[in-house]
């Protein structure tokens, strides 16, 4: 199950973390949108609690959209520009 | 159809163009998130057009996610933020 994910997220502490634990699940496609890979309802239980504990409920918004395939593979891409990953999202391991 | 758009515009002017042209389709629910409602596959290639002569196709990118009736009823909404309208999108008639 695809689930596009984006935030409006104030703080860059909680923003980070955010697509820290979002950049497991699939590639960051825009600055505060993730395209999210996942294997189950359980899992996406899961990861709404994750988002939960991370961000401020007053403060910050984040939506999830669940996609099926065959809408998934209608998306409509305009425009070239790509993310920039910044180093301080690196793991070094 | 529901189709929601996200983008990432480098440009404050290309930005907020792009927001007032989705802004007659449907509701601004993140900084650069709308819910836009399309009554056709031709509206929707019409609104893809439009974003095309707003943007700079280098610079920047904007994603059209068609979304069935039933996934959009499913989405999930983490957080209370709301997006703040400011006065330069009002349109005064």
């Amino acid at each position: 199950m695809i689930v596009v994910v984006a935030y409006d997220i104030t703080d860059d502490r909680r923003r980070e973390d955010v697509a820290m634990l979002l950049s497991g699940y699939g590639p960051r496609v825009q600055l505060s949108v993730f395209e999210c890979e996942l294997r189950s309802v359980e899992e996406l239980r899961q990861l709404k609690a994750e988002i939960r504990a991370r961000i401020d409920t007053l403060e910050d918004q984040v939506r999830l959209y669940p996609t099926s395939e065959q809408s998934f593979a209608e998306r409509a891409i305009i425009g070239a520009r790509v993310v920039e990953e910044r180093a301080d999202y690196w793991i070094v391991r």
